[in-house]
């Protein structure tokens, strides 16, 4: 592997320049190429703005808060005004609160801590394992898969009117699809929600990176993202929304930082009294890097502007649409249909070949990185699957168990950083492989197929 | 402010190269003069090695666990060596597990959503919030500040003995105060929870950093610390140890990564099946650079050797504490008294001086970064106050409450990057504010003395 300099990355890298993207890999059939990486859905690389911002800020590093020096000073400062930058960026409201979190699944998890006695959850199966999951103290509402936006609202209005007994609710939705990339239509659900006395919150971890997102446009209650998806890999996420609920809930994580006063009681008990503000669920000290890096990222975003985001990010899907359109062999998954709009993230299983045999091979073969599995989003890509094994080949090892392997997809996702020639090398790769197949022989290890060497 | 080449960071930095060690910033009275930063107790600047190494693997991040390409393979084995190099930093038991957090204060909560039921925890009043808070959900007994570690030993063994009902139970116990510095009898009271058929985990946030921290050797279950104080501040902490409580309890947050397989079951619910391994309580995308950043500072103390830093920080130690005798204005907050051994961490209060004030003094004309305030500690430091208002000195602001500012104090602390001048420079400004005052005139905003300008 070699990587060079910064002035060369810019050279490569469209429309915002990454990190990464004239990493040079090995290929086990001889040579080296620059890393196609088309698995922005999972994890995006740093934009070098974001990096050159951290890099220029770590000398300046200090403990924030109470700390009395200028280090420590700034430090919060930057931390604080984090915070505005990304209130900004989401189109909050001016009385909303935004907390950091460590992750889009850590926001959903402190928002199911915080919810009100006897609130019932209303969530698609749709959803993937963030959104899907962190509601175990409530009663959840599990809806069918719909197949047009128009049912999925038509769905959610049903539910919320048959609820009983008609308290309090959430529904939680997520912006864009992790497995097929389809907008969810994010404000009729909430205008759904709203007309029957439920809040929402939106899942934007898929969404932020590619649309601009805001909070009173769309007037959803909370919004949840990750900074690693927003080209901002630092171990920060975001969740923005009504204070009420989060000022009313107990402390997220107890510790120093969410603690206002904390007194010994004379029978020998301890009393505390907690914040108000974000800081009552951010106990322990705040991962400035991390929050500072969502900053610069939002920053980097905006200024690049959305509009050429999305008309450039529209390109390299069509490319790919277009590119795999005619291989028989090959079918994209969708819930909506192929007119529905969609961020970069597309889904698709190759008959004859097992997904992960696939994966592997654009991998070792061509220096390209895609996923394969199930996503984190099990119920749905069954649902899209059909529910049924698929027919898939070989990986070339006969301890592969063939229930594990036949229910697998591959996903080829993109963004900002992406040049044409990674999705153009996909592309051919696909079709190749597809018409050739593999030039290497493959076996499975730990349930997963790599080059046989 | 300024900052120098990576070069020039090793000649001033000692005996370890931190960045940040020639930033320079202005002074109130003129002119600028490089930094001093003595607040590593809050947090602790990045070794210029783990710096380093971080932007020697930024351009090859990539997804971790399922992504299929070579960037996110290399992501996975780093992360999980992670894993391997803490174990192994920790002195771990071969089937201890390593779980990745975001921060003692979020370990400990981790741990405390993983008591078994009827667990009673037991925790001395000394603790700071993040050891004395997480365990809201059990039975916590609050064991008075001891004066002697011998009556540390002695008051855990009785309140051991003497629960009722003598079920399960777990002693929480900080390796060295973040308040005096103090080292606490951690083996003898790992003894002593045995012995009473309790477990102990050892909060080792302000230990790790300054002393070799042996899991087997002291016979803990479980110790969790920080990055941040560690000298890798990007967002991870660890909690390391015994299994089977972490295996039985659900998961910390629910959410991808923690979940093995996630089914829609006929009645239209959710079926979960969890992992066992520390994924389990990972949920959500794991912060690589976080945990690669740890490793690699736990490599370089581990390479530096801990004789060495050890002998290191007693010579600053001494030159503070020497330092600072010959001021009788100077009280030293101390619990086991002045031969205790201790890290680089030293409390103090100046008769006649609002903490806040001396501490912003100390920045504004010194360029010298410390702590002043109750440190997350309050009861703790209470107690090391006499519980009464100390005599202190005006900010010079009338809207200042009295009862706010003046049960503060000021803390001093530094490591492994710690140059002499750093402290040279804090002992003779103490001298000189104490002996002729503060050249600037200060005043009052948001509760805390700033530089009136």
């Amino acid at each position: 592997m070699s990587v060079s300099t910064a002035a060369s990355v810019q050279d490569v890298c469209a429309p915002l320049p990454v990190l990464g993207c004239d990493v040079t890999v090995p290929l086990v059939t001889g040579g080296e190429v620059t890393y196609a990486a088309l698995d922005y859905a999972a994890s995006a690389p740093a934009l070098q703005r974001v990096w050159d911002d951290v890099a220029a800020y770590a000398p300046y590093y200090g403990s924030v808060h109470r700390g009395a020096g200028y280090l420590s000073q700034l430090s919060t400062d930057l931390f604080e005004n984090a915070r505005a930058t990304v209130a900004e960026f989401l189109d909050c409201r001016a009385d909303d609160q935004v907390v950091f979190t460590r992750s889009t699944t850590d926001s959903l998890n402190l928002l199911a801590a915080a919810l009100p006695a006897g609130c019932q959850v209303f969530v698609f199966e749709t959803e993937h394992h963030a959104s899907l999951l962190p509601w175990r103290d409530a009663r959840v509402t599990y809806l069918d898969a719909p197949r047009t936006p128009g049912q999925a609202v038509e769905t959610l209005e049903r539910a919320l009117a048959d609820r009983d007994p008609y308290g309090p609710a959430l529904v939680c939705v997520t912006g864009a699809s992790n497995v097929t990339g389809e907008l969810w239509p994010v404000r009729e659900l909430a205008a759904a929600a709203h007309a029957h006395g439920a809040r929402i919150v939106l899942d934007a971890a898929q969404l932020a990176p590619h649309y601009p997102v805001s909070v009173r446009d769309l007037d959803v209650d909370w919004v949840a993202f990750s900074g690693h998806k927003l080209y901002a890999p630092f171990g920060s996420g975001v969740l923005a929304g009504r204070a009420d609920w989060l000022r009313a809930a107990d402390p997220y994580l107890a510790g120093g930082g969410a603690s206002r006063r904390v007194t010994r009681r004379e029978d020998g008990g301890v009393d505390v009294e907690w914040h108000d503000s974000a800081a009552r669920h951010e106990a322990g000290s705040p991962n400035v890097i991390g929050a500072y890096s969502i900053a610069s990222a939002c920053k980097a975003l905006t200024e690049a502007g959305f509009d050429t985001l999305v008309a450039r990010e529209r390109q390299l899907i069509e490319k790919v649409r277009t590119g795999l359109a005619d291989v028989p062999e090959v079918r994209i998954l969708s819930l909506f249909g192929d007119d529905a709009p969609r961020v970069g993230v597309i889904s698709f299983v190759v008959d004859g070949w097992n997904s992960s045999h696939f994966a592997a091979a654009l991998s070792a073969e061509y220096g390209i990185g895609v996923r394969d599995g199930l996503f984190c989003a099990h119920p749905l890509v069954r649902t899209l699957l059909g529910g049924a094994p698929e027919a898939q080949g070989e990986c070339g090892a006969p301890e592969a168990a063939p229930g594990e392997k036949s229910l697998n997809a591959i996903r080829v996702s993109f963004g900002a950083g992406t040049p044409d020639e990674h999705v153009d090398r996909f592309v051919a790769a696909v079709r190749e492989l597809v018409t050739d197949g593999a030039r290497w022989t493959y076996r499975t290890q730990d349930g997963r197929c790599v080059p046989a060497v």
